[in-house]
């Protein structure tokens, strides 16, 4: 028994699929978002990131970071133990609380992550249900498949926002088993929206439970950045809604908002929220800061829709093959991996611009593209900058240009792989 | 189907049982260590805090604080992505240079927590051998389960530190089987060490590779912090060593060291790893200023255990009952659980000392104890006042002292309920 080859040849296989990742080396700015300095071989420069998830730039907000510092200053670096262990600071019950008002609901529960948050509540939640069937999206996030997996209930997949597929398997179950509805407002791959009434209708129809993860979307829509949901008056309609820390408020860490009773249950059953250290009071407090700013200031929202627009506008009108998107997510489309990945070498080395090849498993094969993802911060000198670099590089390397009438590519049928296939890493 | 009701009907079965958790709201004061705000029914008031896992205090230290400060301040509070997709920030590649340093490894790979590195390294590593085998310690903790679980892999759990059940296990499978024995160094609610120069030769003898966690060792034990295994000599001998930089290094997040195959297939395959966002630079300078300190400084090891043993020497002298130990950790045992949690409440009102009672299903029942962590800041006069606290609270209580000739409370055969049952939240 070799155990070292089994590790190095499934290295060789992700070589020879042309999917082995290399990571950037970034060292973000401060005060100068969205320049970053990169690392790679021995040099450091400065390039222009057009892929971080940090959507408004609220992880370089003065008030943000001065949040930060002053936990930091005043209760340390950690929180020293789990929840039960001596680990629940005061900052993460405020916090807590801060999220329950953002989305209405009477309690929230913070985790060290959306990862965590969407496994540890799904599974949590579908085993304390009996003979709980789960039904979720074909497009949900690894960490939604992780948690319904774990549940270890039976879980029945839906195509892709379709009402008619989810409602026939609603139907087929009847109204009395315990049922949950597991899918997310904005898909981040190809920015489309989840038809949430339409959902919410289904599953009061069929006496279902809704989980909804708007990690996507949290901090960008709604009047206060409560996501599509509150964009939509919808939030009273979803038993749970699930949301990050990490993307458009800057920080880390991810949560769930629901009744008292469903987050007491997670709260004391989930093993994913017990058995580990508490987030960090800095962590907690940065986070509470940037939910506050967001929830009283519209600008970034603004600014952030204009300039994504803008985005789609500019690349449209030079040809650029654009995919359909309902939000801020610009998906731009080569449809082959190699050049996806050369695409993407090609603007760091020679345009000083980051945009991370996105190819499969996180897309389906044949739709291998770059995701672009315009901030606040991404001027208009930026956009047409951005254009300008990612003209050379279609024509440098024979990326098709738009067809007229071009249809975006179909999804494929996915293999599961070893690894879940499924957005976002 | 009425949903609510089986949340409520969950959380009134841990009242029935009387393990239904209420989390204390503490300030931790940088600076005075142990001491911390306490807030409950809207007072809040200053007590000292003796059961953090903190263990070093690490957590205030100036350097620790300055490090988190000074990337924030430079960089953000957040990463702004996943490590393939614009998250991962320089702080985080000099942590894990840092780390396989620590360890004497090739490489080493950072997680959101040492809950997520465990359950995706563990599941990761056995879903990426054929048939693979998983040899567990019985007292493994919750995350450890939760890997073992996730990777679908055949398990066989050997007694506690029991080298002769593990042996017939691994001779039963024989030497061409591809086995991992899993395990940890220190036990965190006994405080007792694995055999594991000894699981080291079993290893060998039957060609099994080696997980070892030393989250409850990492920074407090070997020249430079590398946990049990360095002070022992052992880390070469282990193929996986994982750790936390949440306890004695006084942060959050959690890695694994090993060979630069292994710690590529993880990066590679494992979802917790991969669709996550990565740790903030300010979190990973913070972890790093941690771990060159105590590399380099060996006052706070040598302060912990002689604190630790003052520790017990002065509980024992009263004749409280203070479990065996072998490390820094002090269990005093209570054996019911109305007791412990009656105790603990007392010595927070009447003597402002805050040690979280610990239960079933955290420990067997009928092994209800207190567990205490002294550290290098819990002075002589704490614990002589520690000592007078627990005294009034022994007899006020009626708890039994220790008798003569006393055996520890053996084991119970533990069921596992529906919340993996395994130490430490
Ligand atoms: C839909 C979705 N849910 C959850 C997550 C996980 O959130 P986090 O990065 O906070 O772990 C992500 C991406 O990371 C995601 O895209
Ligand atoms: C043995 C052991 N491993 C892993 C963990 C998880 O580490 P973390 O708190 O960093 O998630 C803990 C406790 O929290 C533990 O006791």
């Amino acid at each position: 028994m070799d155990y070292a080859r089994f590790f190095s040849e499934a290295i060789d296989q992700l070589h020879a699929e042309r999917r082995y990742r290399v990571f950037a080396d970034l060292e973000r700015i401060a005060g100068a978002f969205p320049r970053a300095i990169c690392r790679a071989d021995g040099k450091a420069r400065e390039i222009t990131v057009w892929c971080s998830n940090d959507y408004l730039g609220m992880g370089q907000h003065p008030d943000v970071i001065a949040a930060m510092h002053e936990a930091a200053s005043r209760m340390g670096s950690g929180a020293g133990g789990t929840r039960n262990i001596s680990g629940t600071n005061h900052p993460l019950v405020e916090l807590e609380a801060e999220l329950a008002d953002l989305h209405g609901k009477d309690a929230a529960l913070v985790f060290t992550s959306g990862f965590v948050s969407n496994e540890a509540s799904i599974s949590t939640i579908a085993r304390l249900l009996p003979d709980c069937l789960v039904l979720s999206d074909e497009l949900n996030h690894a960490s939604m498949i992780e948690g319904v997996r774990r549940s270890g209930a039976e879980k029945k997949i839906f195509r892709h926002n379709d009402l008619a597929h989810l409602e026939s398997l609603l139907a087929a179950t009847g109204r009395e088993r315990a049922k949950l509805i597991v899918f997310e407002s904005v898909y981040s791959m190809d920015g489309d929206i989840a038809p949430i009434a339409e959902i919410a209708d289904l599953a009061e129809k069929y006496n279902a439970m809704t989980y909804i993860d708007e990690v996507h979307a949290v901090g960008m829509y709604g009047a206060r950045g409560g996501g599509i949901t509150e964009r939509d008056g919808l939030a009273h309609r979803m038993d749970v809604i699930e949301g990050t820390l990490a993307k458009a408020f800057g920080v880390i860490g991810g949560y769930i908002a629901g009744s008292a009773a469903i987050i007491d249950a997670v709260r004391s059953y989930a093993p994913g929220f017990i058995f580990t250290t508490a987030l960090p009071p800095a962590i907690a407090n940065a986070a509470t800061a940037s939910i506050r700013h967001l929830k009283n200031s519209t600008a970034e929202r603004a600014a952030h829709q204009r300039q994504a627009q803008r985005t789609k506008d500019v690349l449209n009108t030079a040809g650029l093959p654009v995919m359909p998107s309902e939000t801020h997510i610009v998906p731009l489309l080569v449809a082959d991996p190699e050049l996806c990945k050369m695409a993407s070498d090609r603007l760091l080395e020679k345009h000083g611009i980051y945009i991370q090849p996105i190819n499969y498993p996180t897309v389906p094969r044949g739709t291998e593209r770059l995701r672009i993802t315009p901030s606040p911060f991404h001027s208009d000198d930026l956009i047409d900058a951005l254009k300008g670099a990612l003209m050379e590089t279609w024509e440098a390397l024979g990326i098709p240009f738009q067809e007229t009438g071009q249809a975006p590519a179909a999804r494929s049928d996915r293999v599961i792989p070893l690894v879940v296939s499924k957005a976002g890493g």
